[in-house]
């Protein structure tokens, strides 16, 4: 009887010490996507996560080799009616111009200056350069990272009120999730500054600064007079992490392919169609705006209005059509959007 | 009685539970540097990595910021008398020609196809910087991946009829495990090309290629007859990952200061002084070329003979004194260098 009574109380413990040591595989055995709704999106991430991670499966991928990159703007957070980066060079103008008072008389600052919205909107592609350029640069990479912390955890979106981290898309933080706890690394593939992003994506995206991929600019080495080693940020870009950019940075940043790839424009289909390109199982899906209520709705894919910025055209829904890219509708295959949500 | 005679049964389960769990910590309990003498320099390693991850110590980073970069050519592998990617290029030369036979006439393609080894040893940086475009790029990143991995699994170093992966310093992979088992991520941070080092550094490092930093040359989205994507190696310099680049190399691709360095030249001097302007602890190692026999012998430092490539001056030395970094003795903190000596 000794060992029968004796067993129990030993199984409890064991069983106690395994299930701390399995928690992470544990999970992924409820449901791990509970803000997507159960359609041919969810069902095609389940199906991808199975095939590649099981062992045994004709597709299974080898740990190292399971790479997941994500779009960010219009992908993992809104994006409209402005980048939130974007926002922020403008926002940082004042300042610019205060340390610079010659610029407050020469476009495109004296347009930023006036504060005309409209006036604003039409910037070109060269003014807006001019503006990233003045505001992104030519302070050191530490500085730069104080103030977007500074900025990112206090400026709020003019809609909801709420801090642009806050509009991150719960669905795809699962997705996130899911995806790592299944051995993947996930990346962050975006045109926006790689820098900016960096401050804020591991504690948003739980991605650390070194799987963030996006535009990046050249520093300069060199010593404070202190004789301290510091980084300056040089308006020199290495790479425009967009359209052709985007593959040519993950084999700049990784050099390996992903084996699933998610975006939400036209800045995304190199990515995908380079994620496609490879063997075994993949996984490419494109995020389409079409809840005008809980979010927004911009295409022009479908007939949905053209907003300009980070656009879905029809050429790319036929591709993804041809291609076997899932097109992940935020409203139908999204139950909520936002973690605030009630 | 049941309890006394129940417990250590359950104790004993729960004890290979237990070491099974925490194998990775148990290991740091035997030596995990055994071909390194008892020294100065080992020490330094032992006491960096108890000082940074031992919960409660003083200078406890997380894991998450645990990062240590090694130089490749000189402080992980033989890159005398001459840097293996080099002999790589000019052995390609020869192919080169075949493709374009104009070159045959040209310099400095000439020179080298003569196979004049005292006319080579005198071309210049510029001579050798054409060559490594025309030996580097114009072809798609696999076929060029596909090419080192033919040659470095078959091409030998001349001294000691091996493959030049062969020759990596057993102490220094050892030094990469020990960093590693205790939660660090191991970076390469090279002068040599970033797609060259990561053809191998998997087998050969433990290290992925997202975690090889070295110089980078740009790379073109295109597609191919079939409609396949491709990238193409261009010969457009993005970052020389020498000297101040390392650093800068290092911000681009990681995005945080390493907590160690590891060197053996100018080329990483930089990298070290930017390494040991963080706060808390830091490790910045030199190695030191001093054991002509079993390897070589250079300097110009402490009177070693001054082999112009990969050079450890005498200010570098003072520097190193000044700054508290370790100088490793290949001679005295060496026990063994190759893991294929008896």
């Amino acid at each position: 009887m000794r060992t029968a009574t004796s067993l129990p109380r030993c199984g409890r413990a064991l069983a106690l010490v395994a299930a701390l040591a399995l928690s992470a595989p544990a999970f992924a055995q409820s449901d791990p996507l509970p803000s997507w709704n159960d359609g041919p999106a969810k069902q095609a991430i389940v199906d991808f996560v199975q095939a590649t991670t099981v062992q045994g499966s004709a597709k299974f991928v080898p740990q190292a080799e399971r790479i997941a990159a994500f779009d960010q703007d219009g992908t993992t957070w809104v994006s409209h009616p402005m980048y939130a980066q974007v926002v922020y060079c403008l926002e940082r103008v004042p300042l610019i111009v205060k340390a610079k008072p010659e610029l407050a008389n020469v476009e495109p600052f004296k347009t930023v200056l006036s504060g005309n919205r409209e006036a604003m909107a039409k910037l070109t592609m060269q003014d807006l350069e001019k503006i990233l350029a003045a505001t992104l640069t030519g302070i050191t990479v530490d500085e730069f990272r104080a103030e977007v912390e500074k900025w990112i955890t206090t400026a709020k979106d003019p809609r909801w009120h709420r801090l642009y981290t806050d509009l991150v898309y719960q669905p795809m933080l699962e997705v996130m999730q899911y995806l790592r706890a299944n051995g993947y690394k996930t990346y962050i593939v975006t045109g926006g500054g790689q820098d900016f992003v960096r401050v804020y994506a591991e504690r948003v995206y739980g991605i650390p600064p070194e799987q963030v991929v996006g535009s990046m600019g050249g520093t300069t080495y060199g010593y404070a007079k202190s004789g301290r080693p510091i980084l300056t940020k040089e308006p020199k870009l290495l790479l425009n992490d967009d359209k052709a950019g985007k593959p040519e940075g993950i084999h700049l940043m990784i050099g390996r392919r992903p084996y699933a790839a998610f975006g939400n424009s036209s800045g995304d289909r190199q990515m995908l169609e380079y994620t496609g390109a490879g063997d075994g199982a993949r996984l490419m899906m494109l995020v389409l705006h079409d809840d005008a209520k809980r979010e927004y709705a911009y295409g022009p894919a479908r007939g949905l209005p053209d907003t300009k910025i980070g656009t879905f055209p029809q050429a790319l829904d036929d591709e993804a059509g041809k291609k076997g890219w899932t097109v992940i509708s935020m409203k139908n295959d999204w139950k909520k959007i936002f973690a605030f949500e009630p």
